[in-house]
């Protein structure tokens, strides 16, 4: 199955404070831009992906934006969870992700038994995990204009070094970039 | 005095490994590219720079490359190291850096002084100290298409957030990206 990336850090490589806020995101970079439509090619990444599989801190930023059902970013396709310690999901969030508890490899082919092709893959210690078991094959990665000086890094410990190529670049009118990798583990 | 920055890291935001070492920098990305004369905006930074601040671990890998004259990147303009600790240069790098210990604002009071404008700050801990005495003007960051997984950041811990600006991106033909902004302290 392909697994893909697409996630927004700081410039200085963050997805959070260190309490897991992401205002900054919503705050950062020309508020007076004309963005039009550009929505920074999140909708077709969603359009290409079926499923989605995150880490439990990614669950509960999510939870906290009490999002209503016209905000839901990810349509109807299936989430899974990853934790090793909660069994339910908050409760605004019933219905709408399932929780799993082990083995990655194992998800991924009950997802690919199932009939699903390609997962998006969020949060930064599930990429993390994922990158070291040499599931990512391709990365987005969006960068907002701004220096946060601490918080939760995209990327953990990674066990070996990892070739990315094919390499693309964009900027938009907000001053926000975006790199795409795939990626390459021979 | 201007003070601008163009520094290379990995995808992960390491400007080295663990060791210090920075070959990786050298075989990344795609080697087999057509580069023709591209040198990604080098020599461009170069001419627009009359000094050098750099840190005493940026000296040191310097030092490490044992430098030809026709191999040294820097001109003839002046440098300055930073270090409490090392007074004297390693022996192949007498005559052509000057150590420095002090205040960072009155070095900079000085150079202005004796008539320089626009200073390349090199090193990690030294652009992290820059920053945060709101220094920095302008920051050209290139990317090598590899994950290093640890290593010593490009960014120290930063005492607020920074806005960036006037974002600009590129992509070569070797699968680096490149990004620059200025820096809005207010």
């Amino acid at each position: 199955m392909k697994c893909s990336v697409y996630i927004a850090t700081s410039a200085d490589g963050y997805i959070a404070t260190p309490d897991g806020g992401v205002d900054w995101l919503h705050s950062a970079g020309n508020q007076r831009a004309d963005m039009g439509n550009e929505d920074m090619g999140f909708q077709a990444y969603i359009d290409s992906v079926d499923c989605m599989i995150m880490g439990r801190k990614c669950m509960e930023i999510i939870a906290s934006m009490n999002l209503t059902p016209e905000q839901w970013p990810y349509g109807n396709m299936p989430i899974m969870v990853l934790s090793n310690t909660i069994k339910t999901p908050p409760e605004n969030l019933i219905g709408k992700v399932e929780m799993y508890c082990g083995d990655i490899n194992q998800l991924i082919g009950t997802l690919e038994n199932d009939g699903y092709k390609s997962a998006y893959i969020d949060g930064g210690s599930t990429i993390t995990s994922f990158i070291n078991l040499q599931l990512i094959n391709e990365m987005t990665i969006t960068q907002a204009p701004i220096l946060l000086g601490e918080g939760l890094p995209l990327f953990g410990k990674i066990n070996q070094t990892v070739k990315l190529q094919d390499a693309q670049s964009r900027v938009f009118a907000n001053d926000f970039t975006q790199v795409k990798y795939s990626v390459n583990y021979s």
